[in-house]
């Protein structure tokens, strides 16, 4: 399926002021890569792989967090002490013993020793670059004449990291040099944890026992990859699998076991086992050299041969590259934007081209690496796998539901394995969990019109009793609607969306604006839905759901909307809060969206809700989630006000929230102001200073607290799992493309903003595939649209066939 | 209460062949300090401070391990990653961002930088030491013509490290220096943590708030100490506490915050916190300058005000000295040996006067800063504390019969504290818990001959029933004869003393003969001490207790005697192990001690026993607990067999399993075995190289499988938890002096080896101080024993007065 690539590049990108040197190779036909010159321009930066098993994020330095789901998800390479088991964390943290991939490098000639790709040495190298490609990550280092390459893939099924090692006498002298991959197995167990060379297998292994005490736990434990193997394809030199031992007392920056001139083959006995192998080579002028090394986690040494047996070897190296490339190309979305749009760079191509959808496709694909992804999660990381695979999205839907109370409650978290439990969060009762699905189903259906999902018969998590997916969404609504207080505002339990703002309601009284602002969306949604694609819905329960629709957003109105915006909800105690009345948390943003989302907001308090967020929230990375933010814990709104100011949901500019706002601002025709705020959101060459990321995803928050720690403001925190994705790629598809399906068709309504002249690409529709330019123009007063030339009449193309080819011309009225 | 301590010694042993470089220096009448003068000979080498609230392990190169309860335990120097919480490990392994308390000092002039004690930078320095003394951790240093001098001790009462700089110039001419204390304290919670300088405490603080994410929990929260300060009693020149900015590019060995003239004053804004002071000093020749800080966790500024005021300054350091030398002087036991002892060396004399005791002090004092002890280690800690102060023994044994069930029998572990819980360990269900209070309390009654505690009326876990003490041992008893087999052998459930032998009976048919054994020693030993004591017990039950225990040991003969030696049990299928046809655990020890101390073995079978022990089990650290050691697990043996080969109960030489068979020879009058084998397990100078640890602890291992591994072989666990001490003391009072309580008054029957000559000393027994001195002599047949000079008839002194001296002398026949 993938072409072989040329490194040509078409366009070539650079920010270099300042400092991080970082640009995008776009080729014409194939995934550009993202290019980091510098090690320490962007410490932090990161590029992640993963497969269904697996996930690697892999730092610029040469540090890798990794772990692999059994099903719960694991690790085979440590740190160097126990750590906690913890879900993910923004803003994860490096030090030197940080688990990691290096390779150091001695001139057995000269005694220099250097380490790639950058760590733990630190020595600066004469030429440095860390590449992100769509299914590899690549290190091009050049050093005293010797040119390395370093380049990890992983394969589509298995458990297993693919390093590819290659040196290159540039000089004229033959160089005798030592190379030592250094790959961190870390702290095991303290039950059993052993390391030693195995020839048979031309294998470090390291062996362990996951620590337990239960009797029950060990037959549990049985099935446990509880081996670390690391697999050469050449026979090295010498070995060492003692952490401690090899490092001596030079440290890891100048480990004493390389002062001799070959290592001394030293085991791990319950002590902390690391994987060294030594390699002593002899590069004539121009000789060139590989390694090839495989790396993960197994059961046994069976298992280890058989890894062995896949992918060692040039042949089986090409073919994994090969299906892991075909894995990841699966993330291909619906839209492709050409290079004669007028964006501001092609980095914005680029980006929704490539990146965004292989970050929703992550999403979608894995859901997480979680057993239990949050319900809230699953349902919008499928809203954004509608625009790649919709069978995907159809049958996680199905899934969402079936794990339904019959009491309409939807559930804290889905179950993806049969042994899977809730954990972390998931423990904690959040009222938010039933609003998603009649929101995120508009998108299926757009794609699809597959109104056959909604006959389907299913159970619920109590219930052996089928009902139609309609009724499933009609149980959630109704729950919403009942799960309201005597002004009709909907209680917060321990916590809507905003898991942490657990102490607002958790006497059982207190209520949310946003959430009851999302209840009436959602029942608005699915009312339209019903309305566009004639789905067969009690007229009565249609009129009921228009009516608490309606009311929801009076009530939020009379007792929430304080002057300029909304508040953010009303404690236990009957205190509103998230006003103007407030020190902090004075403005919470998502009420404001969800209102404009809802109709709860009248013109006028638009314009005053526009101002203050503008005013109050709005920074260089994108919106706030509130401001200012929390500096000390508020005991009637809880744990977000125990978080750090600025960072997740305490006032960071949380980027989930963000985009529901630029969502919101494209329902409202604020085209200008929504693609704004869109290009602030997404990560560039041109904020990579600040954020400290490389733009290959959006993460899940920018630091805020803009005003109260400029400092820290917009730096990135790192972490790629978000919500954000599957709203900003259908603001994309849907609002500023204006490519948006309905019952009858696709639907043509661009949003462009006075900034972008023009925009062309693809896009492929219920098999069709739409070939478009939209441009505005201030020749014309409405729209135009030509369907290979023909002109069409109204704005929906409704009888595009699967498989064909359009030629899609669309001219829009400027309006500055 | 404590002298002036003078520093001249009047005895010093130095170990310096092969590296490691340790003396003792034993002053007259103070304690002796343990002293390493190098950094790198024994890395791993540590010593321990504690009080009732918290504990330090420091070790010799700058590395701490610290722990306080609040009440559970808890961190305010963390590792730089989230970390698991845990019970204490053995081994414990440090790299170089474990937590620790550094200084690094620059030298100006020449821009020379090196770090104190050793640890980050690990330069060599001109001379270093490392001095373990009572109540303090002191390094003494030299270095380019500077002293440096670094103290550490705890207080009496409170949360903090009290920290004490000093430094001066030795040269000719004036040096300009910074001296930067660096302590670590690391990742402290994802939800928030920052640091910054506090001008009006002068002090650095670290905020942070622990992880949770239930409301419950918040209020549970509500009192921890998430504070962590650094107070200093000089005005810094400069600081820092960002860990990350401040190691830089340079790494924690050369830090880039130290090239600039001054430390930048820089925050930790949800960043890791270090708390780093710059004091930029002049050195005139001669002159010396000290400083102090202060060093822990508090809930609030108002606490760390409060800590300040108490400790900074001098007056208020010499009175915390004070008082923590008299906490830790209360550390002092009922045996002193005197110089004039010919014990191997003064190292012996002094282990046992002074490092053992304040050893069972701390098990004694603080129960292993557990809020859960064990039930079995807290009455063995608990028989130690006999020696030191015989109220708290009292006092610990009615709270442990206290928490008995009314059917007998005994919980998992004893609850300290109103909320505690059992944790780890203590919910896996283990059989063994009801025999030793009958088999400890003997202590008690030696040291008290205190009858009335029997008398206590106490009530159950389960009912407010009150029943005797007495009853309560019956109840125990009773249990324990009820848990037996058809047999009459005593059921494992799931572990008996050896905690992971969890699959011999984990389906309730599997049966120990270590049990079977320890309850007919625990209803001998009851049936003793009625006698002894005159304790009113039916007749009937006594009876009862006097054939029990011969039952079972018949039993154990009949099923469980394999030839040489006695198999360690039966297992759910019926498979007997422990025996020589097994491959691996062949033979374990302590069914071997507990069948000589139960009076189960013959005097045939004791000979082959001990032939067995000594081939199999004996190594140069002493007696392993079972050999071979498991190499890979045995599904009807359970986790033991999992545990890596040598470590803890997989065959270590775990000391409380040597001691009890210490204790068993000299029950059987193998006393010079006995002797040699205790000599063993102490830490000395001369094993120091193999142990890895300094002589002032008895470590809960060292290394096994010594025919397996013997490279590894012999390392100390460095964990100085351990149930061995109580009964190691117990062997030197009762055994080795034979200076032994009974209800009639002192029993004298030494059992000195061949090898000791002589031995004197002073015994502290019912409030009478008895100056004794004994001898081994050839002319005698029969012991002779001298009251101030009176001749005794029979060896009981039975007119002790209290407070009163007495000078015995005692020569017993020397058997060669």
């Amino acid at each position: 399926m993938s072409k072989l690539t040329s490194n040509e590049p078409t366009s070539v990108k650079t920010v270099s002021e300042k400092t991080p040197l970082i640009h995008i190779d776009n080729t014409s036909d194939s995934f550009s890569k993202v290019t980091l010159t510098s090690p320490t321009s962007l410490p932090n930066a990161t590029g992640f792989l993963w497969n269904r098993s697996m996930v690697m994020q892999v730092n610029c330095r040469g540090y890798v967090n990794s772990q692999f789901m059994q099903p719960e998800p694991a690790k085979y390479s440590y740190a160097p002490n126990m750590e906690a088991k913890s879900f993910i964390q923004p803003e994860h943290s490096y030090f030197s013993h940080h688990p990691g991939r290096f390779f150091y490098l001695k001139d057995e000639d000269s005694g220099e020793i250097i380490s790639l790709p950058y760590e733990p040495m630190r020595v600066e190298l004469d030429k440095f670059s860390f590449e992100l490609g769509n299914s590899d990550i690549t290190w091009s280092i050049e050093h005293s004449g010797l040119q390395i390459s370093i380049k990890v893939n992983l394969t589509k099924d298995d458990l297993v990291e693919c390093w590819f090692f290659s040196i290159c006498n540039l000089t004229e002298t033959t160089r005798s040099i030592s190379i030592y991959p250094y790959f961190s197995i870390g702290y095991m167990s303290w039950m059993n944890q052993s390391a030693t060379y195995d020839e048979g297998l031309n294998a470090i292994v390291a062996t362990s026992v996951t620590p337990y005490q239960k009797v029950e736990d060990y037959f549990k434990n049985a099935q446990l990859k509880d081996k670390t193997f690391f697999l050469s394809d050449t026979i090295p030199t010498a070995w060492h699998t003692n952490q401690k031992a090899f490092e001596g007392e030079g440290g890891l920056h100048n480990p004493s076991a390389l002062q001799s001139e070959r290592l001394e083959n030293v085991e791990a006995r319950y002590e902390t086992p690391v994987a060294v192998m030594q390699f002593q080579q002899q590069l004539l002028p121009s000789e060139r050299k590989t390694l090839q090394f495989l790396f993960g986690p197994a059961k046994d040494e069976a298992e280890i041969a058989n890894i062995k047996e896949k992918y060692l070897g040039h042949q089986q190296r090409s073919q994994a590259i090969n299906d892991y490339q075909e894995y990841i190309a699966q993330g291909k979305a619906c839209l492709t934007l050409t290079s004669d749009s007028d964006t501001r760079n092609s980095a914005f191509n680029d980006f929704f081209n490539h990146w965004l959808p292989r970050q929703m496709f992550y999403h979608g694909d894995v859901n997480r690496l979680s057993t239990d992804p949050q319900t809230r999660n699953y349902i919008q990381d499928n809203m954004g796998m509608a625009f790649i695979d919709t069978q995907v999205t159809r049958q996680a839907y199905i899934r969402a539901v079936s794990q339904q109370s019959i009491n309409g409650a939807m559930p804290e978290g889905v179950l993806l394995h049969e042994n899977a439990e809730l954990k972390y969060i998931n423990q904690i009762p959040h009222a938010d969990h039933g609003v998603w699905l009649p929101i995120c189903l508009t998108v299926y259906l757009n794609e699809t019109a597959d109104v056959s999902l909604l006959k389907e018969m299913i159970s619920f998590s109590d219930s052996q009793e089928k009902q139609s997916f309609i009724r499933h969404i009609e149980l959630a609504l109704d729950y919403l609607i009942n799960a309201t207080d005597h002004r009709g505002l909907s209680f917060i339990e321990q916590g809507d969306w905003c898991d942490p703002m657990n102490m607002v309601g958790y006497q059982g009284k207190g209520v949310s604006s946003w959430l009851s602002l999302a209840t009436s969306y959602a029942l608005t949604s699915w009312c339209n839905l019903c309305d566009e694609y004639d789905i067969s819905i009690n007229i009565q329960k249609y009129d009921e759901y228009r009516f608490a629709a309606q009311a929801i957003n009076s009530a939020v109105n009379k007792h929430l909307w304080h002057g300029e915006w909304f508040a953010r909800g009303i404690t236990d105690e009957g205190r509103v809060f998230g006003t103007n009345e407030d020190e902090e948390g004075k403005i919470f943003l998502n009420p404001q969206s969800w209102a404009m989302l809802s109709g709860a907001v009248n013109e006028e308090q638009q314009k005053h809700m526009i101002v203050a967020i503008t005013e109050q929230l709005t920074t260089p990375q994108g919106v706030m989630m509130l401001a200012p933010s929390y500096t000390s814990m508020v005991e009637d709104i809880g744990r977000i006000t125990q978080k750090h100011p600025g960072v997740s949901e305490n006032g960071s500019v949380y980027n989930h929230a963000a985009v529901f706002y630029i969502y919101a601002l494209y329902q409202a025709g604020e085209n200008n102001l929504a693609f704004e705020l869109l290009n602030k959101m997404l990560p560039s060459l041109e904020t990579a200073q600040v954020t400290g990321q490389l733009p290959i995803y959006v993460p899940n928050y920018y630091r805020g607290a803009y005003h109260q720690f400029p400092e820290q403001a917009g730096r990135s925190s790192h972490l790629f799992n978000t919500g954000t994705i599957s709203w900003l790629y259908r603001c994309l598809v849907e609002e500023l493309c204006g490519l948006k399906g309905c019952a009858k068709g696709l639907q043509i309504m661009p949003k462009l903003p006075v900034s972008l002249q023009k925009l062309s690409g693809q896009r492929l529709f219920r098999g069709a595939i739409i070939n478009f330019d939209i441009e505005q123009s201030r020749d014309i007063i409405i729209t135009e649209i030509l369907l290979d030339k023909q002109v069409v009449s109204g704005n929906v193309l409704s009888e595009l066939n699967s498989g064909q080819q359009y030629q899609l011309h669309v001219r829009v009225p400027l309006h500055v």
